[in-house]
């Protein structure tokens, strides 16, 4: 029986999103620590809009361009010449509602311009925070799918993995897939979804450890928190952008 | 305290291997379907040694050089100008021993010689059938390790992933693992220990299907077999040969 559904692919690291035919798929950017779910939090408390730039120097030429506030963390700490970090807390409603937010960040920025670059169909960003709105717009939008895990400097990760994994939970039945790398993530999502905190925390996760020592794991249990920002953020003309489903 | 455990780390695909620092560990070459599964049979049935090329040409001059037997296959069928395939069945003792055999394969002979192109400490060859014998090995050289998955065309496969996982399982105790990607495959391998065939044929496995369509149902179940070929295979001077751990 011919299946017509269309297809989904997981992109477990930047250096191998090149395998897959990003030109026909919407590309899910997955950078669970932290950008995507702080992202999703500046949108869902209020902001305009985010302008996801690649590097510091942008960010500073086009926060001074817009009057948008800049932010970025390089190893952990706020970027020099920049304003604000990467923590979904540092960005409450009375603080950003109706501003714009222009980020940089290593992985996830990286990541969402590679996509642009080999024109992706659409780009759009997932978090647990909005782990529904992106399933449900992946289903009603029929079309070829890539879960693009932003990784830590190309190497995979458990938490972009369990997303990927969450997502593939949800709408499985909706895409034809042949690719094992989703198969691992739903494995990994299906043995840590009980308690994804402390799945990652046992298993000794490199940016637990990383983010663990700026006293960061209060940002970690938000991060890992579903749908508690439930928005679609899709990218338009260089924005970041929330749109109705 | 100080870890004064060596390192190990899982490569998921050659495509990330350059992430690792090969020149300073031991790269176990991983291709359960089926290059280094045939390997350790070969050698196991009493071959002299393997000499693994990556291209048909190569194989068929040396092969005349060497008088040795070439093998190989692309897509599925054994290449154009050489003699055998890449199934171990083709392997029995009373037509490998004592001869020498030329291979070459996709993704695994293509592996090796990234590794060694990067100045690998030592390559060696793993697959289910010498899984003590790579173990024991590990252990015992107190070396940084890399665990090098050959993938499928770069792309992230289930077996090779699962054998990464199954010598994790065995050694984790003696190696400083930081890595996410030996994380995730020890938690594959967990839960797919029990019945290696039946979870990878429940995960619609690439290779499951493309194998599966060539009958080849029988070299699965054979190279998901554990230490039934189990000698230490290392890459010496251009061939691949027997040691003692």
């Amino acid at each position: 029986m011919l299946d017509t559904r269309p297809s989904l692919h997981t992109s477990l690291s930047p250096s191998l999103l090149h395998l897959y035919d990003v030109n026909s798929s919407i590309v899910v950017i997955i950078d669970v620590f932290r950008a995507t779910s702080t992202i999703a939090t500046v949108l869902y408390n209020g902001a305009s809009f985010v302008i996801p730039v690649e590097t510091v120097e942008e960010c500073i030429q086009i926060g001074e361009q817009t009057g948008g506030i800049t932010a970025g963390e390089r190893d952990g700490q706020v970027a020099e010449g920049l304003k604000y970090g990467n923590s979904p807390f540092e960005y409450p409603p009375d603080f950003i509602k109706g501003n714009t937010l222009v980020l940089t960040t290593t992985n996830g920025t990286r990541l969402l311009h590679m996509a642009l670059e080999k024109n992706a169909r659409s780009v759009i960003t997932g978090s647990f925070g909005n782990l529904s709105a992106v399933c449900d717009y992946l289903v009603a939008q029929k079309q070829n799918v890539i879960l693009g895990c932003a990784a830590w400097k190309n190497r995979i990760n458990l938490e972009d993995t369990l997303f990927a994994g969450a997502i593939i939970h949800k709408i499985r039945d909706h895409f034809s897939i042949n690719c094992d790398s989703s198969q691992i993530a739903a494995s990994l999502y299906n043995e840590a979804k009980d308690d994804l905190f402390e799945f990652i925390k046992a298993k000794n996760a490199s940016h637990y450890h990383r983010l663990q020592g700026f006293g960061l794991e209060r940002d970690m249990r938000y991060c890992l928190t579903i749908d508690n920002t439930n928005l679609l953020i899709i990218y338009e003309d260089g924005k970041l952008v929330v749109r109705n489903g």
